[in-house]
Parts: C-alpha cells; structure tokens; sequence
C-alpha cells in the first residue's frame, strides 16, 4: 500500500541512512524513501526480510553497540532515521538501568558518531504513547507535562532532551516525533509490537483474545503508512519545531479494537480472555496532532476501519505463507 | 550560623544517609541533620574536613560506583540524601555519555540498591538552574518547560523522570528539589561550585573579578543555610508534589553581585576581565519558589546582603588559615 507521491515529499539523490532498518516502521520507511528517490541505507542486526524490503535499499548488517559498524554506516549520510530501540513499551519485567544503558547511552555515543560524520539532521522514533504518562486532559499536547512511567518512555524522553543539548552545543539539527500506537502489515506478532497484530492473530486463529485489564484502556492507533509519511514530512521541515506527536488525534478503547476486529474478521463472539492490568499501561493516550498538521502538510490519512482491513487482509495472507512469516519473526526489531 | 529550630522540623532518632557528605551542601546537610536529632551517616570519596563536621556524624568513606560500598552504606537507612554529582553546571568540555553514564546510570544503579533495602524515602538534590534551560517567562515555575543546555541539566532532569518512574514501580517514595544557585561557607573554590565564592576570592585576594559573557546573566542566589533548611522540610513533607524549586525568588545579574562583592570587601574599583560566554549559560534563571512555600513552612530567611557578608567573613578568615582550606579542596564533592 504505497504513499502516493502527493502526500509525501521528494528526497531525489539523497543520502539517507535507517538504524532498525530491519524492524516494523524501518522495512515501511526504507521503501519510501526509496521510491521518494532518497538513497537508502538500512542498518540492523540482521537482513530484513528480503521479499519485503524494496530492491534498490542498501542492506548494511551490524550491531547498534559496535561504533565501527555504526560508523561506518554512517560515513556520507545526510539524513539518519533513529528507529532502534532494545526494548519494547510493554517489555515485562523491564530494567530501568539496562534500558538506559542500551537506549539512552548507546544513542549518545551514536550521536556523537552523527556529529563527527557532519550528519544534516536525525529524525528520531519517540514515543507518543509512552513519555507522557498518565495526562490530565486529553488529546495530549506537545507542551503537557512528560511524567513517563515504562523506563521505555523514561529513555525516550531522555534522548530528546540529549537531542536538544547535541543540537545546542554542537548545532545538530534533530525532529523527534513522538509515534502513538503503530499498526499495519509487516507489525510483527513474535516481538510484541502491538495490540492489533496480537489480536488479528488470534482472531484469524480462531483463539481468544487476550486482553490486559478491563479492555477500557483507549489508545490512538495509526496506520503505519501515515507514520512513514510523517517521517518523509520531518526529513524536510524547516521550521522552528523539533517535538511532534503523530497519531490519528483520536482514541479507540481497547474492547473497541476486538469488535472491529471480529467485525472485519469475521470472527465475532469469540471469548476474551482479561488479564491483570500492566503496571506501564496508562488508562488513556490520545495524542493532539494539530501542531504537526499546522507545521507540515502532513495530514493522518488512513481510516481505521479501512487501515485494520487492509492490515487482517495482509496477515490472513501470511498465515498462508508460514516460512515468510518465520524469516521476519527473526528480523531484527 | 545554625539553622534555628523553629525553622526546621525535629528528626530525632531517624537514620539518615547523606550521599556526598563531604561536599559544600553534604557537610551543611550532615550538621543540620544531627543538630535536629537525625542519626547521620555521611558517604563520600574522602572524609570531609573534620574541622567542619559535627563529631555526632559518622563518616563513611566509599565510592559512587563501588555497589559493595554503597549496599554497605544505604543498610538500616531510613531516608537518603543524594547529593553526589560527577560533574559541575558548568564543566568545561562537558562529556554528555560521560555524564549520563557516572550520574544518571550510576543513580539508577543506586536505586536499585536502595529499593532493596527498603529506604523510606529519597531526597534528591536536582538544578533549578539548568533543568529548564532557557526559559520564555520567570520566575519559572515547577511545570515550566524543560529544554536543558548542559549534560549536567539533562542528567538531572532524566534522574527525577527515573525516580518517578521507581515510585510509579515500586513504591519508592523521593522528592527532587530544584535548587537555585547556591552561595554560602564551605564553599570551594577549587570546584568551580560558584560564581559568589570564585569572585570573593579574587576580590580578596586583590584580583581582577573574572566574568563569564557581559556579566548581565541573571541568577537565583539563595543561601546554603535556606538550602539546607528545604531538604529538612523535604524529609518530613507528606503532600502530593515531588519536585519543588528552592532559591530567593528574585534575580541578580553578575555585575550586581561584583558590585556587592566589591562594596562588602571594601575592595571597591577592582578591575573586571570579561570572558567569552560559556554555551551551557542561560540568559536568566530566576525560580519561581511559591510552591514550596505553600506546602512547608519553608521560606528563604536569609537576606542576600548579610549572607554575603558572612561568606566573606569565612572567607577572609580562611584566607588566614591556608592549610585547611587546602584539606578542603580535596574533600569530596
């Protein structure tokens, strides 16, 4: 389901490098960028899968905490994509100090790779959904109180403000957009990415759905095609800004998503199984996105009805095609 | 100069920690602790310059990063004062990986410690001078935007998002105070600690005053004996926030100060070297202090001309006594 052109700027001839190359958003924005015209090189663990990623992306394998392999990838790019991330917003038993070595320590140093690489800009995958916390009102704007509680928001929200000090000391120019809850084909079901691709799953599968706490838990789902286009829209902004949410600026409870996914499945009744709420789950997160359509041309522009079908079309494909599925479930996040 | 009792709640027979218990506020902190009834132990690299502890302090010495020293020290305790920092506001060529990794990993690494010991409560010495970086109104309040410009200010910033986070996790109950700049006795100036007692020096030595920019930077003075009277009220504070500002309130510019320095010294007509702004400077830096004056019976009781006046009497008399000053100097911050 490719952006058309009209939606999303041109990047003809330009250097532009992915660190998660390999993962749910880096395969989508790889081949964007790539049919935008950009120059693309897409760095992580291992191979994507190759049947999904667009033939003219430069695959460049290497680990995010070995500085010659990121250096390396980094010689001659002018725009870098930072979408890496050792961790998960829902990862159980999370350690704050563990995230924050691998995240936040292991992206300054990679910051100071950028720097002395002369890299033009980073665009940066925040999250939307995490560095909030619990909010007051709702939707959520750039400018409410950050009160994160996953040590994934806490790290986040830490990059951004190392992003600002790097861009004040060093003149690195950065955007950070902060990503409410991604979903669409490629979402994989093995790393816990998302609540939508865990449901279709087992809606497709004729399983119940697993659900944590009361299901009243409302979260603001964006296609993933809409967060590719926001990125192309943040790889050539010039404005004053350096913080933008991007989501669809509405909320669906949790119950809401297992309807429309039984709905479109057709799959109704099947049980819901309920779990124990999670300690790093806010009960809503809905984010205001009139900043970055006031700043960008960028607009959300998938329905969700539309979004989820086209997405359960795709995976009821792959449960067709299990060794695919296989290959990208050991495809680095 | 003792803090009065009535301007501080008792603390009898309860253990506290200081970490950094040899450093300007640690050594202040200590004696107040034990004036009040507190039971102390004081943590740091070196012992503190015995002259200027209270002998009912116990003196522990150990490093940060040494997990086997500090599990040793946080046993039994019931309140810890985090006061230790590898790095100063304004450090020259300040390392940011270096700073996140020493301060901020190396905080969460001693929460964890302190988690499992069962510590009641933190109190956490944040900057009020640097955790808001450059702000639009002032005084700046405690839910004001939080845009850092130094590694220091987002280190401090990221450990109060951590100590949220514990608390949210696991119930560890802190409070972060945003200290103002700092002035007072025992102030070093070896340490690039502060502008106040770097240029009393120089005025008593019969030194030109050294000044960073045009001199017209605005700070928040407020006195270590007001400091310490605020962590008091900050062990015993049982209400909802846990970050609050503590300074004057009120704003000087450096040429203010020379020329206070200059009238209480009587060393009137000094020259005046002007230096290159550094880049981790903020223009102003006023605190907005209603909160905490709200919530305790805290107020800033120290007047800005009789607290200088009595720093420069310290001073000048321990410009007579050179040899404990130099054990000072190499105290631990």
């Amino acid at each position: 389901m490719p952006i058309a052109t009209a939606d999303a700027p041109r990047l003809d001839g330009i250097r532009c490098l992915i660190m998660g190359g390999g993962g749910f958003l880096g395969v989508h924005l790889a081949n964007a960028l790539a049919r935008q015209g950009a120059v693309v090189r897409a760095f992580g663990r291992a191979p994507a899968d190759p049947l999904e990623l667009d033939g003219r992306v430069h695959w460049n394998s290497g680990r995010f905490e070995d500085p010659e392999a990121t250096t390396e990838a980094v010689r001659g790019q002018e725009i870098v994509f930072h979408l890496l991330s050792s961790s998960v917003p829902g990862s159980p038993g999370q350690i704050p100090a563990f995230d924050l070595e691998t995240n936040v320590l292991g992206t300054l140093r990679f910051l100071d790779i950028c720097n002395a690489a002369a890299v033009r800009r980073i665009v940066f995958a925040s999250s939307g959904g995490t560095v909030y916390g619990p909010a007051d009102t709702y939707p959520i704007s750039e400018t409410a109180p950050t009160h994160p509680i996953s040590a994934y928001g806490v790290g986040k929200l830490a990059i951004e403000k190392y992003l600002g000090l790097y861009h004040h000391l060093y003149g690195l120019e950065y955007i950070a957009l902060r990503i409410a809850n991604a979903y669409g084909p490629l979402q994989s079901i093995l790393k816990r990415q998302g609540v939508v691709a865990a449901m279709l799953d087992h809606a497709l599968a004729g399983k119940p759905l697993k659900i944590w706490g009361t299901g009243e838990v409302v979260r603001d789902f964006v296609h993933i095609d809409d967060v590719v286009s926001a990125f192309l829209w943040a790889a050539t902004y010039g404005g004053p800004h350096r913080v933008m949410n991007v989501g669809s600026g509405t909320g669906l409870s949790i119950n809401q998503v297992a309807n429309d996914i039984e709905a479109i499945t057709g799959t109704a009744k099947l049980s819901r199984n309920y779990h124990a709420g999670r300690t790093a789950d806010v009960p809503i997160n809905i984010l205001d996105i009139s900043l970055i359509t006031r700043e960008t041309p960028w607009r959300p522009r998938r329905t969700w009805l539309d979004g989820l079908h086209t997405t359960a079309q795709w995976m009821a494909a792959k449960r067709r095609a299990p060794l695919s599925d296989h290959a990208r479930g050991r495809s680095p996040a």
